[in-house]
């Protein structure tokens, strides 16, 4: 299989002042902009861990203004890292460093061209705010059911090309299956017209799936078709507390025969994790008096009485001992509080000090002997650090952190990045590939895991991917250095 | 992007005598079969359409087996045509007339390795026919939701190539969203491992997802995993008299809206289709006494009491209009009856005279005014023609029948489909492909619809399947001549 002729690395120029000026000319003034100032905040990623350089920002208003300017950049040979709300957790819309090329911004591509209650369909285009179109369906009864914490600010086209998950997967799936039809233009300029949505479609090679997920390499997604689904009627939360994770995955395969996909959110997170949250809050305080070493935050749907069905569900899983303690929200402001800790976890467990997060997941049967087992071997491996792993059971996928000594000296926390943190990542990687698992289950690659997963996936995979990159965009210059393994990558294995 | 090296037409050779000898000592006397009358009933189609050639049939017992025949084809250059239980609708697994290809038969490899139903996946070979995987399901209580009239013969691997549907599709989808994992030999004869099934994964272009559908051309499918659901508790089946294809859709809308997943297949007919199969079966009865245009036949799946809630929401819905007539099967040998006589409108079609079958898909909600309007201009533009469809509304994908004129004499038949007929197809590819509809929905191109697939998609759409089918079999030894348009049907546009 072919090496991709684009990917290797090579002392790349940043864009002469005359190609600028064809982009310039091409867009106008609203579509171009070279202010450094302006253009600084969309150099690195929120994480502040890459830092990348571009001379220029485009930001066509159209599809048919994304061709010519892809078009343009064929001719000239200049690399377009695509960028939506600049949220990726990978540092996937980060330009690279030698400022070779220019960022293409989806941001002015933001019509809702149809929603579509009857049919069950959204079209969108790739730079529409998620939350946007959140409240776009809510006014025609309907909800996108996928939801994640840069809800504000990630796009569509960014969550279409991470393949994103977040906390409803459980009942509806990543992107990947919310993704009916996809829009993008090719390296070569062209327009891949595929929003129609069929639900059955045997023509071979399904071009929408191959985009959704490649991290704009292939093919840059200016609009996608997405399934909507009726607004939930009635939604409960609870709160419970549990003696283990394979407990809290016996409670939810309890409630799972017994509700059906009621069930749409099951979160899992270790005590800990909820006492760093708590104290961490401003107005924090444990949803359950008793302190049990597991918590799960529930959220169930249904037409009518979804309080009331889900406490007398869970009075039934009482008796039969599936958890030891719990909470029903008997208002939106305390369920709210509920998913406050959850989705605070993160930036409490920042706040403890120097962390390395990692986004994994296992076959769901396997989490809870995983999540175990994993940490106890990577605190026994690297002593005084603490390891801990919460998120989204149900889906096999849980955000896992290892956190370094609660000593640490300020100024010796790179130090310990490089070197214990970055051993102790490894051995993460290792477990969950042993586990059959994926190092990315919902943050993509982009280029923090790119050397990871060259040293972690096989030679053929690799090879795949590579050359599935090579036929669609054979100059490499579709978001250079992103996902496809580079071969300075090669020398980790 | 690249033309396939593999795909220019060529005078090729058969395999000599040495390289057959290669195969035979691989695989030995149960794995290699040259004896021309055994080979034969698997060098055509089961409609007839296609004759191939090939000098000997290959019959691996496993995946390493097949990885050692693929490594030994690649180096002699000889394709391989993989093949299940030969049931294609498009001669997809039908070797070519030059016999320079082998066949691959999966046959031998027909092991289920694994039934799950606490993790809901079960893990087969692609040698498994999909009867035997029902059978292996109901065992341990679960079913495999997907099912079609081939399911004697049908296998797995074959399944997943196609992207086969079925008359379950309504709730479970076609393959592609039952596949979770895939196995597969490589051109290069190395095994891509993608058997994990994770809910989560965002490592990049999804391989298992683009093998599903891929007819064969890209890898060879050695096993799959797929999703397992737990039995249906009960199932009611009703037959539904109807004005009209919209007054169909509203009562599906209707009943979706008030019993969520419980309709798991929805099949419309036209009054001449049941008045035909009726006649044609020995022991064909009405449904229903009185005969209004258009019948539906549903199956209504519950926990309990699915007969009486199907009853309840029936009563409901023809007090507000929504249907002629109806009738409940009050056993199961009833139901049996209704569902041979959707089962049997293509054969009691084919024994009315010389017709042309077309599967194909539109957006769910066109889809009623599409079939009728479709049918009046076929019939408007070719005198004596009668054209026809029915089949799975609530999924956009109808078969839509051309039958030639009534009283066309036998020996006319193959003028009547190379002339009138042929023109007739065009025209409800054209009209498909107008209203953003799929020409094949269920059954694959194959060779059958290659040409008409390059007349109908765009060139941008054409090259990208070049191009990914080039990347990954640079030497076009997979499955030749299916799918991926040759050169010579480019006269076509």
């Amino acid at each position: 299989l072919i090496f991709p002729p684009g990917h290797a690395k090579k002392a790349a120029m940043p864009p002469s002042d005359a190609s600028l000026a064809r982009f310039a000319d091409l867009l106008g003034p609203k579509g171009y902009c070279d202010d450094p100032e302006l253009i600084a905040p969309w150099l690195n990623d929120w994480r502040g861990l890459y830092q990348g350089r571009s001379r220029a920002m485009l930001l066509p208003e159209s599809e048919q203004q994304v061709m010519a300017v892809v078009s343009l950049a064929a001719e000239l040979g200049i690399p377009l890292v695509p960028q939506g709300g600049n949220t990726s957790m990978v540092g996937g819309a980060t330009p690279p460093e030698d400022g070779s090329a220019l960022i293409l911004s989806t941001r002015r591509m933001n019509r809702i061209r149809d929603i579509d209650p009857e049919a069950g369909l959204a079209i969108v285009d790739a730079g529409v705010v998620l939350a946007d179109l959140h409240q776009a369906c809510r006014e025609v009864g309907m909800r996108f059911p996928l939801s994640l914490g840069a809800k504000g600010s990630a796009t569509i086209g960014g969550l279409v090309s991470t393949n994103a998950g977040g906390t409803q997967v459980l009942r509806f799936g990543t992107m990947r299956r919310l993704v009916l039809g996809v829009e993008a233009v090719m390296p070569d300029g062209r327009l891949f017209e595929g929003l129609a949505a069929l639900k059955k479609d045997t023509r071979g090679y399904d071009i929408p799936q191959l985009l959704t997920g490649a991290e704009g390499t292939l093919g840059l997604v200016t609009a996608a078709t997405l399934r909507i689904v009726p607004e939930a009627a009635e939604c409960a939360t609870a709160w419970i507390g549990v003696q283990s994770p394979q407990a809290a995955l016996a409670l939810l395969r309890w409630l799972e025969t017994r509700s059906g996909a009621a069930v749409e959110s099951f979160e899992l997170m270790p005590a800990h994790s909820v006492a760093l949250t708590v104290a961490h809050l401003p107005a924090g305080r444990w949803p359950i008096e008793s302190r049990p070493p597991w918590h799960v935050l529930i959220a169930f749907v249904a037409d009518a009485d979804a309080q009331a069905q889900l406490e007398s569900l869970l009075g039934r899983a009482g008796e039969e001992g599936l958890w030891t303690d719990a909470a029903i929200a008997v208002s939106l402001a305390q369920a709210d509080a509920f998913w406050s800790i959850r989705e605070s976890i993160s930036s409490a467990e920042r706040a403890a000090g120097p962390a390395i997060q990692h986004d994994i997941s296992v076959p769901v049967e396997d989490m809870p002997g995983f999540m175990l087992a994993t940490a106890e071997m990577v605190e026994r491996a690297f002593p005084g650090i603490h390891a801990s792993a919460f998120g989204h059971l149900g889906d096999g996928n849980v955000h896992f952190h290892v956190r370094a000594p609660a000593d640490i000296a300020a100024d010796a926390e790179q130090a310990w990045r490089d070197g214990q943190g970055k051993a102790a990542s490894r051995m993460v990687y290792d477990l969950t590939v042993a586990a059959n698992g994926s190092i990315s289950a919902e943050h993509g690659i982009g280029q923090m895991k790119r050397a990871e997963l060259a040293r972690l996936s096989s030679p053929l995979h690799i090879a795949t991917l590579r050359a599935i990159k090579a036929a669609l965009d054979p100059k490499g210059l579709f978001n250079p250095g992103k996902l496809v393994p580079l071969a300075s990558d090669e020398t980790c294995q």
